[in-house]
């Protein structure tokens, strides 16, 4: 049997009828080649906000439910126009929903996680020489209703179909060709990276690096499908996702991450007892605020009150600030102090795990900038400092300068004092 | 069990925010009277023609199976807000997609027919006291595709429902006040008719009254469905359409209608043998060209040539023209001329069937007025005059006044010399 793959197209690369076309053109190419194709697309570039926005305008706080039902409309638009395209080419192309696609979830509406793919009517189709478009970010419940996957949603479906029916390779197709060792726009020396693992992706993905979502990157390495990120608008290939058994190299450092849009809540005066960190962080979790680096200073003294930081997605405060204030006064904490100008560099490696002298480097290279690390976290292959927001830039460049990142050849498991200097 | 209507709003009615909340209103109105409600929503405004759009940029020939699956979005947004907006009043709606509400069609996609009307899911629906909302204008295919049903599709929707789950009445909101004895614009004295006979709307649907699709009337007729046309902005009550059997009433004359989007096309040196006619207008029923008046003059004389002539929409022509390109070297027929300056004016009334005198004072009417006649085509309850466009809102307005139908009372059943005065 023949190769099938699965290409996924975003909303840059769907935004008109000429992008349309392209990707149309890049689907048959690979039928072409003799593989199988099965591409999932997402909505046209602003069609979602265009809906959200249609939404607002009728109703406050959209019933989640019709909420699906409304978005989902975006990505069907994108496939069908793509299917159309398609069989101007000379090829046959079925465009399918996600619930005719067999995307299986559960009932939370706008968050939606897929429990099931009954990929039948895929393969059918696959079977009968078609090429099958399906539409991302959807499926269908239990009850059957119309769900969507929430954010990063088309890349999970077709992480998912990948899976289910057994792709060589699932591509995801962007409007950047590849992951790169710095974001470009920061680093303009940057080099794209021709594979990335799978732990040293997931971290990528976890702080910062926008060109895949955490989620089918969790998928994928999951069910062992391997990723390639690139780019719709040029042939040259991207990066590859892959398990960390099967690359042959292991880099000591892969890339500098960064983000902005952080803000820092301090709680002050935190009642040093059990369970008043569990009833913070629940009330944060409940209010869909997710929580990144935690720092909890115990006090010095028995009985004295302690203090409890950390840092969200700037878009969260709001809603954090909100679920917090019932929690003050039950808890009896003393202040609740914020700080919208947060950012955060991250250095990321799977070489690093055997090599401790790289957080010393981190700090030193920083230092050297004079730039204030206000909090710190670690994994085995990444670390990252939170620091001013405005400091963000010429730190992702220190960094990556500090490391070597541009270079062609990246480092091989050399001692960490060769690469340092 | 507490009575249950079908309410159907057409897309001026959910054309933005504001009409999408006034339709809402309508139908919890209903709900708060005690009714069950299923609503059946179309496409807001010019979403439908974007869709269009959007598929010409993409392919010049978009396939009819993705077309069904572009259009088919535009009904759903229109349902997902307006079941948003009844959940902000209160109430509890589900919006269902064709497929959902069980509208089960042929396979002929972009014109399918309904076979089947499996609506459980309604029906359990409504039990469980939810107010229900049907995206018009579509179903599922037994292949399980996406199919839209046509010009008029959502009016099928509404009745087809209303047939399938007993519902007391079909309400149709529109943009006008109901089903008028004129078209108000062209004749300002018009009055809004209380109740029409199915025959007579159907006659009417296919003279020119945009008011209600002709195959919806057909539906409501075999199904015995009893239709309300009324306005989406005021409250008062529009037209009914009822079965002649329910009828009290029977006018002589209804209403005048007219149509100025027709051309007539005149086939001269028709070959008089058998079979001729029979290939000419396959020939136009293949290229999806609907014949109106048909008039053949037989040749005077054995062997000689007839003339054929037959009026179409205007929108046809072309159509027509290339269909019969063929036909005529095949057949010998001498030419073809089209003239597309025509209109048609056509008096409908039940009562007329028992009152030969109609049709001489129609033709004297326009007679006075110098107003030449071209064709005549009649049915029982009808008589159509095909004219020159320019003429047909002084024909209108002439046999409004002949037949005296502004009169608040409408004629019944008074010998025809009576009111002909």
């Amino acid at each position: 049997m023949p190769d099938t793959i699965v290409m996924k197209f975003g909303g840059t690369s769907v935004a008109d009828a000429e992008r349309i076309k392209r990707a149309a053109s890049r689907i048959v190419k690979q039928r072409e080649a003799g593989r199988r194709v099965v591409a999932v697309l997402s909505a046209r570039g602003k069609t979602t906000d265009e809906l959200i926005a249609m939404a607002e305008e009728v109703s406050p706080r959209p019933d989640p439910r019709e909420m699906d039902m409304l978005l989902s409309t975006g990505e069907r638009i994108s496939c069908a126009l793509c299917a159309m395209a398609i069989n101007d080419l000379g090829h046959r192309a079925i465009s399918l929903t996600g619930s005719q696609a067999g995307i299986v979830t559960d009932t939370s509406h706008t968050k939606a996680r897929i429990i099931d793919v009954r990929a039948d009517r895929i393969r059918q189709a696959l079977d009968d020489d078609l090429i099958v478009l399906v539409a991302g970010f959807q499926g269908v419940s239990t009850s059957r209703d119309v769900t969507t996957l929430g954010r990063g949603g088309s890349d999970t479906t077709a992480v998912a179909l990948a899976a289910a029916i057994g792709a060589e390779v699932c591509e995801i197709y962007t409007d950047v060709a590849g992951v790169f060792s710095a974001d470009p726009r920061v680093v303009p020396t940057a080099r794209k990276l021709p594979q990335v693992s799978f732990e040293e992706m997931l971290e990528m993905a976890a702080s910062g690096a926008k060109v895949l979502q955490l989620r089918s990157v969790e998928y994928a390495r999951t069910h062992g499908v391997r990723l390639h990120c690139r780019s719709s608008f040029e042939e040259s290939p991207g990066t590859v996702v892959i398990g960390e058994d099967e690359t042959m190299e292991h880099p000591l450092i892969t890339a500098v991450t960064h983000s902005t849009e952080e803000a820092r809540i301090t709680l002050t005066g935190v009642p040093d007892r059990p369970g008043v960190a569990a009833a913070i962080f629940r009330a944060l979790a409940d209010a869909n605020c997710n929580v990144d680096t935690i720092i909890q200073n115990e006090p010095r003294e028995e009985g004295r009150d302690a203090e409890v930081s950390f840092t969200i997605a700037s878009e969260d405060l709001r809603a954090a600030e909100r679920a917090l204030e019932p929690i003050r006064a039950e808890l009896g904490i003393a202040a609740i102090d914020t700080d919208p100008e947060i950012g955060k560099v991250s250095i990321i490696g799977a070489g690093m795990r055997s090599h401790p002298g790289v957080a010393a480097q981190v700090f030193e290279t920083l230092a050297t900038r004079e730039i204030n690390i206000e909090m710190i976290s670690t994994s085995p292959i990444k670390i990252s400092c939170v620091i001013r927001s405005e400091a963000v830039p010429e730190a992702v460049q220190a960094l990556h300068e500090a490391f070597e990142l541009s270079l062609a050849e990246v480092q091989r498991e050399r001692p960490i004092g060769q690469e340092a200097r």
